[in-house]
């Protein structure tokens, strides 16, 4: 049987050279080395600097590998909260950050809105007192993409407070000024087309600063998830636990990969078929567009409602071998959602779409 | 060049069948399928079911999957513990589990020893009001055993209080009645052979019952490690967060794999390739046992003393293909650690005893 595509919105479709890379791993033996050998530390520093150069990501940032973004959610509350958090809640993914930051006691402030639209993002709307603002640029469960330009009135408006930016299914396709971020992380089953099992971390020195204030203040941040525990490992090129090394192996062959293609490229392609899948929603007769504001719309995730139930469109397509996601939570049955990460091709994207407008019910 | 023999504690070889399991996996996209898939959920109940019988677990426990033993230690305090724990050290790991405690503010006790001895053991140094009582079943960074006959004494003193149990490099080797744990857990990477990136862990009801009281209580037991969302997930036979797809597909086939060679032949097997590594300790000029009381000696991680620096012995086996274990922390150097886990037969085993036996400095 011929295998099937992966246009699930995480995990995802394998990114296309993870076959001859797991090869290779079990060639050089990666999955019974020590992940405290200098061979596992030449994989993690060799992941650290492919995404410092694909991303354009400051050199005094620091990267940490944990088990995957939904931990990082809680690690960030414990290393940069003492009181108050802020959370932009737009869908399922980032509403869950907020009920961490409920469920550990803090003082966390929700500015929401329907799902496939955008809360208020006038920066005025912020406290004072907060100290770490969240976001995700690209709800993950709605299509739904923060603006970059919200993004950059709110770090001017807020230059002292921690700003944490959700990657998950952005990274590193969506384009952001790093050094205005101090909190980002995603994980690889997303764009990076790895399994999933691994969440990326990436920090900047003032988020460095906050943890060590609350631990010299008397505070809990934690114990081998607390920041300067990982700053120690992961300046040796060591995770701060017996981490996934497969993947971070894997992390660093695809980003090699990655760079080697160039992110151009990468983004470019993007465009198209963001723009193929939009299209298409607007255009096909069993389809609306979920997110109508343009500007809000995903380059990586299209979010449509279905005018039958998506399972009958789901079903038909996975039996011509396309995988796409069911609508999320409440919306499951009503929606679809079609993954657009690097390592679908063109050419993939016009053969799923070619198929869905030639489908009748 | 031929493939290198790791004996090492973890990471480890890879159990001889996985290569096999990871070509039906690219086969069957396992590392593309959506984690709360029909597909994935048929893994997670493989894996449980096949553990349950493997260790003779209770059917009324519950099975979770976590990242790693290191966050087990973590989630546990925060299920399982207001305010008192008490802590048997004796080595690096068990020691950690206790600065954890402290780390996240618990009132934590420690009984400890030197390494390569046993704390005392009396029950009745136990203070009554501690919640929850740890334990390593196999100390990974010395070599010492907890005596099963002194674990039976502690719980038959103290029936009201919780036990955990770390079986980190001894499940399923080491036979314990799982009925009077209430927390036990282990990681993939060391007897089940398996890459590294998954922690499992094996709550009773009463365990599952005090982190309900805590958070009746309004304690906070955290967010989506809470016991209750693990709960309500496993029994769909679903993860809380995205994880190692892979490595619990691994996992219910490797443990398919001891079932169908049976644990008493895995068992036996132990016994007799522990002996032949305390008769390498005793005899060869080179080495000395580092734990030298004898119903303190581990089934699965031998650690010696030797009398050169270990690195010229460690150097010199790697060249002939076999990785053994440095000593941990402040023994590197000055110990070596040979892991003898489910994977590695008789016949490698003997190899390497008597590669060691034949080697003159």
């Amino acid at each position: 049987m011929p295998k099937k595509i992966f246009f699930t919105p995480g995990p995802s479709a394998l990114y296309f050279t993870v076959e001859e890379h797991l090869k290779h791993a079990l060639r050089d033996q990666v999955m019974e080395i020590n992940h405290r050998s200098s061979q596992a530390e030449g994989y993690f520093f060799d992941a650290v600097s492919n995404l410092k150069s694909l991303m354009n990501i400051p050199e005094e940032y620091e990267i940490f590998f944990l088990s995957s973004a939904t931990e990082i959610w809680e690690r960030q509350l414990h290393n940069l909260v003492s009181e108050k958090s802020y959370h932009y809640c737009y869908g399922a993914f980032s509403n869950r950050f907020y009920d961490f930051a409920s469920k550990w006691g803090l003082n966390a402030i929700k500015q929401e809105s329907e799902f496939g639209e955008l809360p208020e993002t006038n920066p005025s709307e912020i406290p004072n007192d907060v100290e770490l603002i969240t976001l995700a640029l690209n709800e993950t469960s709605t299509g739904v993409s923060f603006p970059i330009e919200d993004f950059e009135a709110i770090r001017a408006a807020h230059p002292d407070k921690l700003i944490a930016v959700d990657g998950v299914s952005a990274f590193p396709v969506i384009d952001i000024e790093f050094s205005k971020i101090d909190s980002a992380y995603f994980s690889v089953q997303k764009c990076f087309g790895l399994p999933a099992g691994l969440g990326v971390w990436i920090v900047s020195p003032r988020a460095i600063a906050k943890a060590e204030e609350k631990l010299a203040e008397g505070q809990s941040i934690g114990s081998y998830q607390a920041i300067p525990n990982l700053l120690k490992n992961s300046k040796k090129g060591q995770t701060s636990f017996t981490a996934n090394v497969l993947n971070i192996y894997l992390l660093s062959k695809v980003s090699g990969d990655m760079l080697e293609k160039g992110i151009e490229s990468i983004r470019i392609e993007a465009n198209y078929k963001a723009a193929l899948l939009n299209h298409l929603a607007d255009s096909n007769n069993y389809l609306e567009p979920f997110v109508t504001e343009k500007r809000l719309k995903s380059k990586t995730v299209m979010v449509a409602n279905t005018q039958i139930p998506s399972d009958q469109i789901i079903d038909v397509l996975a039996r011509k071998g396309f995988i796409i996601g069911n609508g999320y939570g409440k919306f499951k049955g009503k929606q679809i959602r079609i993954a657009s990460f690097p390592t679908h091709s063109k050419e993939q994207m016009e053969l799923l779409v070619d198929t869905i407008n030639s489908m009748t019910f």
